[in-house]
C-alpha cells in the first residue's frame, strides 16, 4: 500500500484525467460509487466498514485505503476496525492476511497524520 | 438459491457429518465463524450485513442466505437490507446482480415464513 | 445455467421487483449496465462479446446466458463465440470449463428456439 | 452438485461437442488439462488433491466433483481428504463452507457407488 | 503498475527462464496464450481489447499492461479504450478502478513512448 | 514481489502489532493458519504445495512468498516446484503467469540466500 500522500495524489491526479476524458458511463459510475456510501437509513460510519468489509474479501490495496481513511473519518474506532477485519478475515480467509498486514500499517500513519494535521482527514475527491 | 427448507435441512445434515469426521481445524474454523457475529463494539445487525455485503461480492448464494436469515433476526429492515445491496452492487458490479436477484427472492419467502411461523426464524447450527 | 423460459422469466420478475423498491443508486446502476452496450466506436456485438468474455472469466453463468442471448442478437456466428470462448478458456484458465460446457448447451437451445420462433430473440427488459 | 451419474454424463457429452466444433486452441488446453495431472515427480494422487484444493479455493464444484473422482481412484483416503479440506477452508476462508458441504455429500455418493460397482470409478473423458 | 521499460524487461527476461526450464505443459501454455489473440474470424483488436476487458475485471495490471501495449499495436483508438474501460467498470464494479486509474497512466506513457520512438511498440515476446 | 528481508521483516513486524492488538478471533485464525500446515497424514512438503498451488491460482504474492520458504524447507525440489506450477496455471489461466515470473524470480532469491547462509531458511514466524 503507497503511503498516504502519493495514494491519494495519484488517485486525484487520475481520477480528474479520467473523468476530464468524456465518457459518460464511467463518470456516472464515479456519481454512483460516492452516493452509495452517503449516509441513509444506515449511517456513514456503519456504510464504511461495508465498504472496508468488501475491499478486504476482495483484496484491493487501494479501496481498503480508501475506506480505512473514510470509516475514520466517520468516527471508527479502533476496535471497531479489528471487528471488521476479524469478519472479512474469516469471510475471505488466510488470502487476507497480507492485506490485512498492510491495512494495519496504513492505520497507523492515518494516526500518525492525525496528530500532525489534526483536521485533514479524508479531503478531497471519493474514489 | 434453494429454498429455505432445503437449504436449512443440507446444511444441517452435512455440518453435522463434517465436525463428525473430527478433522480439529475445520472444528475450531467452524467455531469462530459464528463468534465472528457475536456481538462486540459492533452489534449483531451491523456484523450480519457485513457478512452480506461480503457474501455479495464473493458471489456465495449460501453465504448470501444465511446472512439474511442472520441479519433479519437481528432486526435488519428492508431498506436497510436494500441499502447494504446497492453498495455490494456498486462495489462488485454487474456479476453481483444474479445473486441480487436470488437474495430479494429469498427475502420474500422469508417474510412468508415469519407471516406463517412468527417465532421461528434462524435457529439452528451456523454456517 | 437454467433454461431459456426459466432464465428470462425469473430475471424479469425479479429485475422488476428490485426496480420496484425505489432504492436510487440501485435503479440508476441497473441504466448504466445497460447503457454500456449500446453501440459506440465499438459495434453492439463487439461489447456483448467482450461482456460475455469479462462473464466467462468471472464465472457467472447468468451473466453468461444473457451476453450470449445479446451477442447472438447482434449478428454473433458460432465461430466468433469459440474464438471468445478460448480467450476466455485462456485468461481465466481449466475452472472456466464447466462454465464452457453450459454456455455450448445453452446456445444449442437458442437456435433451437430461433428455428421454431424465428424473429422471437433477446427481447425484454436487460440485465 | 449435481449426482454422479448427471454429473459426468453432461460432462462427456458436452465435451465432446466442445472438441468436435474444431477451435485447435480450446482442443489443446484440454489435452495440457488432462497431461498436468499426469504422474511425474510428483504422483498423481499428490497432483489430484493439488487440483481439489485449487477447485475448491476457487468454488467450483464441477472441478472439485472431478478431482475427488480422480484423487480417490488414486488412492487418496478420507483422513487425506479432510487435511486438503482444512487447508482449502483456512487459505480460502468460510466462502468454502457451502462448497466444502457440497463436497463431502458427493464423496459419500462416490463411497455408495463402490460399494455397488466395485471396479468402475472415473473412467470415460477428464475434464 | 511498473513503467514500460522495467515491465518488458522484467518480462522478457523471467519467461525466458521459466520456458527454458523444461517443463513441458507450461511452454504449451504459453504458446497456446500467443496464439488466442491472432487474427480469425474476430481481428487482433477485437481479441486484445477482449483480453483487456478479461484482464480488468480479474484485476491484474500486469496482463492490463500488456493488452494495452498489444491493442495499441493493433490500431486501438483512445475512445475504444476508454469504453472497453467503461464495460469492465461495469460488469467488475469500483474494485476496477484502481487498475483503472494505473491502466490511464500506462496508456499516457505508451503515448509519450509513441512519440519518441514512432515504431517501436510492442516488440518482443508475448504474455 | 518483494524482495525476502523486507518480506519477512515487514511479515514479522505488523503479525505481532496484530496480535498484540487484542482480537481473539484474529489471533486463533492466525493459530489455525499456522497448524493447518503441520504434517499430517500429508507430509509436510504435500501440505506447503498444496498451499502453493492455492496461493498461485488466487494470485497472493506474499502468500506465495511464503508457501515457496516453507515448501523448500520442507524439502521441495525444483521439478516439484514447476509441476505444481504447471498445475496452477492450467486451472488459473494466464492471470497466473504474472505471479509465476515473482515466484520463480523469488525462489532464484531462496537458492542464492542457501548459497550464503545454508541454514537460514523459513525461520521465524508463520503466516
Amino acid at each position: 500500500m503507497a503511503d498516504y500522500d502519493e495514494f491519494t495524489r495519484f488517485r486525484q491526479r487520475l481520477n480528474e484525467k479520467i473523468l476530464a476524458q468524456g465518457n459518460l458511463g464511467i463518470k456516472r459510475f464515479f456519481a454512483l460509487d460516492e452516493q452509495a456510501y452517503q449516509p441513509g437509513v444506515l449511517d456513514a460510519k456503519t456504510k464504511e466498514l461495508m465498504g472496508l468489509t468488501a475491499s478486504l474479501v476482495l483484496r484491493c490495496d487501494d479501496c481498503i485505503a480508501y475506506h480505512l481513511i473514510q470509516a475514520k473519518e466517520a468516527g471508527a474506532k479502533k476496535e471497531e476496525f479489528f471487528e471488521t477485519f476479524n469478519i472479512a478475515l474469516i469471510v475471505g480467509g488466510s488470502i487476507v492476511i497480507p492485506h490485512l498486514r498492510r491495512a494495519v500499517d496504513f492505520l497507523e500513519e492515518l494516526d500518525r497524520r492525525l496528530e500532525k494535521f489534526p483536521n485533514s482527514e479524508g479531503k478531497g475527491s471519493a474514489h
